[in-house]
C-alpha cells in the first residue's frame, strides 16, 4: 500500500508533509526513544480506561478490546527498546510529548460519559496521527530495518484507531459522538500544526 | 512438580496452609476477578519501574527485564479476563489488596537506591507469594480448566520473582541487600498471616 492510499483511510483532517519524515529520520536513536515512551504510555492508558467504563455495563467488548491494546502496545514497547538498545541508544528517564498533552487538554474531565467519549476519540486520534507518520517514515527510511518496523506498526494502529473509535461509537447519544467527532478532527489540526520540530513521532515540520 | 517441591525453591518463611486453596475456590469468579486486577497492577508495576533505575546508568538488562515482565503480565491479565467473561463474571471497577499495600508501607520512599532495592524485593516477594499460591491452586481445582491456567502461570510467576531479586541483588552494596532481603522476608510473614480470609490471590485462612 503507498502512504497515499494508506493515509487516505484515516480521518484526519491535515496531512503531514513527507519532508518531516526525512527530518526526524536524521536522529533515528532520539525517535526511537520518542516512540518507546509513547508505546509506553499508550499501554498504560489502555490499563487505565479497563477500569472507566461507567456502570453498570461496559459493552461487551470492552475489556478484550483495552487488554488487546495493552498487550500489542507492550509487544511493541519490547521491539523498540531491544532495537534502541542493540543500536547502542537508550531509553531517557524522562520524555515529554506537548501534542499528546495539548489534546488531553481538549478532554471535559469530571463529565462522566462525555469524558470517556473524548478520551475514546483522543486515543483514536493519537493512533490514527502515529499511524500516518509511521506510513510516512515507512516510505522514507533508507534503512531497511527501521523500515521494516514503521510498516509492521502501521496495520497494528490502524486497527487501535478503529476500536477506539468504534467504542466511543458505542456510546448513547449518536448524534454527540459526531458532532464531538467533528470537533475534535479540527481541533487536532490546531494541535499537531503548533508542534515544534524535534526528532519524534509527534512533531512539527521545518 | 508436586506443590511440596516447588514450594521450597521459594524463599517464604511461612507456607500458606492447603485449606487457604479449598476455600477460596469456593468463589472462582471472585477469586478471577481478584485475579485479573492483580495481573493489571504487576503490568502497570513493570512500566513503571521501567523509568525508575536511577542515572547514569541502568544494569544492561534493566529495560528488557521490565518488558518482559510487562508483557507477561498484560498477557495473563488478557487471559484470565477472558476467561472470567466466558464464564459469565466481570472485572469489577474496584480492587483492594491489602496485602500489596501492607508490602508496599515498608517501602522506604524518597531513599534513592534504597528505595529501588525495596521495590524490587516486595515486587519479588508478591511474586514469589502469588507463585505459591498458584501452585496449591493448581493440586486443589478440580476444575481442570482452572488447575490448567494456574498450573500454567506457575512458571511465569517463579521467572518473575527471580529476575526482580536478581536485579537488586545487582546494586551496590551486597551486604546491605542481603540484610534487607531477610528483614523483608520475615516482615511478609507477618503481612501475609494478617490477613482476612476472602475469595482473593492474596487473603488470609480461616
Amino acid at each position: 500500500m503507498t502512504s497515499q492510499k494508506a493515509t487516505q483511510d484515516l480521518p484526519l483532517k491535515w496531512d503531514t508533509p513527507p519532508r518531516w519524515a526525512v527530518q526526524v529520520l536524521t536522529q533515528p536513536l532520539a525517535l526511537l526513544n520518542d516512540h518507546a515512551h509513547l508505546e509506553k504510555k499508550a499501554a498504560t492508558n489502555a490499563l487505565v480506561l479497563l477500569n472507566r467504563w461507567p456502570e453498570p455495563n461496559p459493552p461487551e467488548n470492552w475489556v478484550k478490546a483495552m487488554t488487546t491494546i495493552a498487550r500489542d502496545e507492550v509487544e511493541h514497547l519490547a521491539i523498540v527498546t531491544r532495537l534502541l538498545a542493540r543500536r547502542g541508544g537508550r531509553l531517557t528517564r524522562t520524555h515529554r510529548n506537548p501534542y499528546a498533552h495539548g489534546l488531553r487538554d481538549l478532554v471535559r474531565i469530571g463529565h462522566g460519559l462525555q469524558e470517556l467519549m473524548d478520551r475514546l476519540m483522543i486515543s483514536a486520534l493519537l493512533e490514527a496521527r502515529s499511524c500516518e507518520r509511521f506510513m510516512l517514515l515507512a516510505d522514507v527510511a533508507e534503512d531497511r530495518e527501521l523500515a521494516k518496523l514503521y510498516r509492521s506498526l502501521y496495520a497494528s494502529e490502524a486497527g487501535h484507531y478503529r476500536i477506539f473509535i468504534e467504542l466511543a461509537r458505542s456510546l448513547p447519544d449518536a448524534t454527540a459522538v459526531t458532532r464531538r467527532w467533528k470537533e475534535l478532527l479540527t481541533a487536532e489540526v490546531d494541535v499537531i500544526r503548533n508542534q515544534r520540530p524535534g526528532p519524534g513521532m509527534h512533531t512539527g515540520v521545518v
